[in-house]
């Protein structure tokens, strides 16, 4: 699982630089995302509408301190003053000569300058229009999103978000898999095979392994279903419970 | 890159399940991040609005097919009834025992078995409440996305997004980095050399050269320079004629 320790925002993280935003909702839902990704540093080069307005503020979702610190740039210029390493992002190739990177790789590179301890930022330009061919030249490099070729359009928060989340997902270290079990550990080898032989018994009692041939064919392929099923302790405990039930004739209710 | 065979939708791909969901657009936007995503079925139970609606329509942004082949049922049971393989997304850690995956990790699972040529679904929650503990009993598994711990609340359709984007990721194999040239091939070392030899024997007839002892490590410097923009064959040639101009004195012009 991820760590717990995780900062409200990492410092060390890449500016996220909006180009000529049109909405302010999409403003606030850019906050929201890059919050959801510990991304915490918003530019906008000459938003169409303010990112302090009601729409744009409702829309960020409880992310108005990075609409609140956010800075407004007349140029994009202006913006990359003090970057060291920009990467663009755009879903369409252009007729220049750029390295070009899917996200995962990008943010590998962006992780590698911040450690020389660059500036480094992430343009993404207007929500129809994209980044205009002038403003990919002071890009050291192109971040274009894999996605279905005959239906990539995506909203601007959501390309900030996919961004978003390959940074936080190489940022953090976790484990893939881990098993949710409510406090509970899981149950011993001895606590199963105790279960299992409390079953096995009323069974047999019952007749249920009559054909002596089949009788370890049959048992293993119990013994298979309740080792699957990675039960826990409390589970165990449950199961008992149930076949003591089960074994109990109804009259006795 | 990717390859240009992707088709518009692939047939052994998760089938995604919205239970109770809200808001109509909300259904359009999934419908739309799934197409990003190539993914193509959707299922609802008890939509509290159609999916074939306006608002829905609208905002699924051309993926109108998806909604236009969606099917709606009345329990999560009948629409898991010929599904083998579930997981359900979930940001909060519940009391159950159940495998918890992070995306990547889950979108494997499903892989594996869609290739065993089991039906395999991802059910997603409603917007404010997500999925209740009984719509998580049928799941096999839990995925959790991770994302900043103090503020992971994810919109409907971005949580869909993410998990597409997983699934595609895994599904699609590409290079991480590739030159976009415009067409243009990467200049020849031949090609390279010719330039600097001209910037050089210009630059040593006007005595930029003019200390021998460090004529060798300014060579270098410069080498360096023009090797490290990896250019093409087509700036090679621009910077020929960059060179003849610079030479060229101002009264010939």
């Amino acid at each position: 699982m991820m760590s717990k320790k995780i900062p409200f925002y990492q410092a060390d993280a890449p500016v996220v630089i909006l180009v000529r935003p049109q909405m302010a909702e999409n403003i606030g839902m850019v906050a929201r995302a890059m919050m959801n990704c510990t991304l915490s540093e918003l530019r906008l080069v000459r938003p169409r509408e303010s990112q302090l307005c009601d729409k744009a503020v409702a829309a960020s979702s409880g992310a108005q301190t990075i609409l609140e610190n956010a800075k407004v740039y007349d140029t994009l210029d202006e913006a990359l003053a003090d970057v060291r390493f920009a990467l663009a992002t755009t879903a369409r190739p252009r007729d220049m000569t750029k390295p070009v990177y899917h996200p995962e790789a990008a943010m590998k590179l962006c992780q590698e300058h911040l450690g020389r301890g660059e500036k480094v930022a992430i343009l993404f330009g207007a929500e129809r229009t994209g980044l205009e061919n002038e403003e990919l030249i002071p890009a050291d490099g192109i971040i274009e999103i894999p996605l279905n070729p005959k239906h990539c359009s995506l909203n601007l928060s959501q390309a900030v978000l996919l961004i978003g989340y390959s940074w936080f997902r190489l940022t953090r270290d976790w484990d893939n898999t881990h098993l949710a079990t409510g406090g509970s550990m899981p149950a011993t080898k001895q606590e199963l095979n105790a279960f299992l032989e409390h079953l096995e018994n009323e069974l047999d009692e019952r007749g249920y392994f009559y054909l002596p041939a089949k009788r370890e064919r049959m048992q293993r392929n119990l013994r298979n279903i309740f080792t699957r099923a990675g039960l826990t302790g409390a589970e165990i405990k449950t199961l008992h419970g149930v076949v003591i039930d089960l074994t109990r004739p109804i009259s006795q209710k």
